[in-house]
């Protein structure tokens, strides 16, 4: 017996055996114990569902993966929001008590409990919104017992809340009271850090700021290579700002994915095409930081795999939702409306080092969006609210 | 006897006798037989309402105006941007049937219940996202016959919706049909269609596309004077890809607003303070057409005030809420959060030649959002999901 059937759907499959996005019209789709177990023509679908919902010929779609978050933090800086918004020079922000000290001080004074809920909220959001696998990074406590804490923190929301989260491990900044101490605070996250995260299974990758005003080519190779060493899948904030050769080193390691790439060159370019890794574009926050837009084109002809993420953060993108991040996509970056379904789909799982979600095909997880239009290009197309009708995840609203 | 009380809010009233946003925190506002009777500190409120709201120190703000709307037609482009997303040309579109073709057709055929309802669908979901007045352009029908019923349309949604519906007749762009008979179509506008939606009393203004593709200065000249002998207000897209002149038409005739203005002069601009026309800034196709931003520095040193529209039409912006504009504002533009909010609430309902909606003040109109955060700049912060808790329209839920 089937547990559910949706049937008289547009079915975008975004299956990698089928052309495009993979779209069946009208199909069905049948999950039973949570997983896909069938997916073709409609009227061919199992007739032997305990629920069959009739799409009424709309959009049907794998939930979305959102593959760069940093959704577990405390404190708000929408004033500094509106100090940059009123041309407010970084050095003015800093002393009005902006910047990463007005999330790391909140953060690391939080309780478990309160940094769950607030991660919840932002979750249950995004969830709302489509977004049904969801990657979330540590990063702003910055201490070794304060990282694993956020880690322990995500892999609760895990647990109640019905939705697939991906823990991430950030190296994300030296903190203010270890500047003057970098080499030791690096070595603090090569030798227990990390270590300690990968044998209590707390991250399933490692994710380096490698900027400027975060950590140096050498640093990055010194945290990514004990990552490596732990077993880790490893990643890069790459180039947001400025080249410093990242994408290679991550490369090089067979890394799942470099994030942002505003800035890269066409050598990192083919580094990343060589090994199969993801770019992962964040054009919210590129807007609002008033960024150059990253080389779409060259990645595209590269054929490096592009995803699209909400980089939900408190600084520089505070967004649960990726359809706006579609939206901006298709519109700022140029790139094309199956890109964009790819880049919160397929791409983006692959970008997290997981074959089932972001595709409908039998064995997969049975995470379904059925939206309020008919066209895969109306998602990003009408813009700025909702079009979600309802989520299932593993078979279940 | 007090109709509704709501309180413990941060409220932001908009009065321009006050400064800035004027918020009053710990505020309150009474409204009565849909009107607002007092406003003032929280704990001076009447104590004899029916209904008391909490708002639990939550932001209380005016409804929001969207001033800049083609929300009545028929017709989906969702492939024309996808085919624009691709890279295809204005006239590869335009052979696969795109552009403003594809918007004609349909809506001529449309019945006007079909009309009605698909815009009534578009104003709920603005609603929703917090706008309670709106503005409605007719212009996707390009006969006279055609646009008085376009008029008619939007003023039965006047009727059926709970929201302030404001009709403006668009002089759009000369029909293909017509394109060797300019002279007589323009004649039709000033002497049929123009006369006769003032004698009906179907439309406030007349809104004339003054650019390279749609009127030129001369004919836009003889629109909108025809325009200002009915009786009629007048107000116009202008320079949103060429820089014709028309900021400074627009001007000298007392005009309500100057839409668009990616191009504008030095000599407009000062023409628009000179006048108090506000400049409608419409950033969503902006950023989807890829143009430049308009001289928002500028216009602020001269003093022009600015609003913010969603421009909600098929071909630029499909969309409906204004919280995405404001991010947009803040962020694309480099305006300020307090620009941004005085851009969909007083300057917007200026724009529209409205002085009680877009404020909150003994005598406006009862129409309150309740937002789920607490701090002005938290709206276009947090973007991507609608932050509304509740929406109050002459005092009604």
């Amino acid at each position: 017996m089937t547990d559910l059937v949706i049937r008289n759907a547009r079915l975008m499959t975004c299956d990698p055996s089928l052309f495009g996005l993979g779209v069946i019209d009208p199909g069905a789709i049948a999950i039973t114990g949570g997983v896909v177990v069938w997916v073709g023509s409609d009227g061919e679908h199992p007739r032997d569902a305990k629920r069959e919902v009739d799409a009424g010929g709309r959009l049907v779609t794998p939930g979305l993966v959102d593959c760069h978050t940093h959704a577990i933090f405390a404190g708000d800086r929408a004033h500094e929001f509106a100090m940059r918004a009123e041309g407010r020079s970084y050095l003015e922000i800093a002393a009005a008590g902006g910047g990463i000290a007005a999330t790391l001080g909140p953060t690391r004074a939080a309780s478990d409990a309160q940094l769950i809920a607030m991660m919840s909220e932002r979750l249950a959001t995004a969830r709302a919104g489509g977004t049904t696998t969801i990657e979330v990074k540590s990063g702003y406590d910055l201490t070794v017992a304060g990282e694993l804490r956020l880690l322990r923190c995500i892999a609760q929301a895990d647990r109640t809340l019905r939705m697939r989260v991906v823990p991430t491990l950030l190296a994300h900044l030296v903190p203010p009271e270890r500047a003057g101490d970098r080499e030791a605070f690096v070595r603090d996250l090569c030798e227990q850090l990390i270590p300690q995260a990968a044998r209590d299974k707390l991250a399933a990758s490692v994710d380096v700021y490698c900027d400027e005003g975060a950590f140096t080519l050498e640093e990055s190779r010194a945290i990514l290579g004990a990552a490596h060493r732990a077993g880790l899948r490893v990643r890069g904030h790459v180039g947001q700002f400025k080249d410093l050769g990242a994408a290679e080193l991550i490369a090089d390691l067979g890394g799942l994915s470099a994030d942002h790439v505003e800035q890269i060159s066409d050598q990192g370019i083919a580094a990343l095409a060589r090994a199969g890794t993801v770019a992962i574009l964040l054009p919210g926050a590129c807007v609002q930081l008033r960024l150059p837009v990253p080389p779409i084109a060259k990645l595209r002809d590269a054929g490096v795999p592009m995803a699209i993420a909400s980089d939900l953060n408190p600084g520089s993108s505070h967004c649960e939702t990726l359809a706006i991040q579609m939206w901006l996509a298709t519109t700022h970056y140029a790139m094309t409306v199956d890109e964009a379904w790819l880049g919160v789909t397929r791409h983006a799982a692959k970008a997290l080092g997981l074959s089932g979600p972001g595709t409908l095909v039998p064995g997969g997880p049975g995470d379904v969006i059925v939206w309020r239009c008919e066209e895969p290009a109306q998602v990003p197309y009408r813009y700025g609210a909702s079009q979600v009708e309802a989520v299932f995840v593993a078979g279940e609203p």
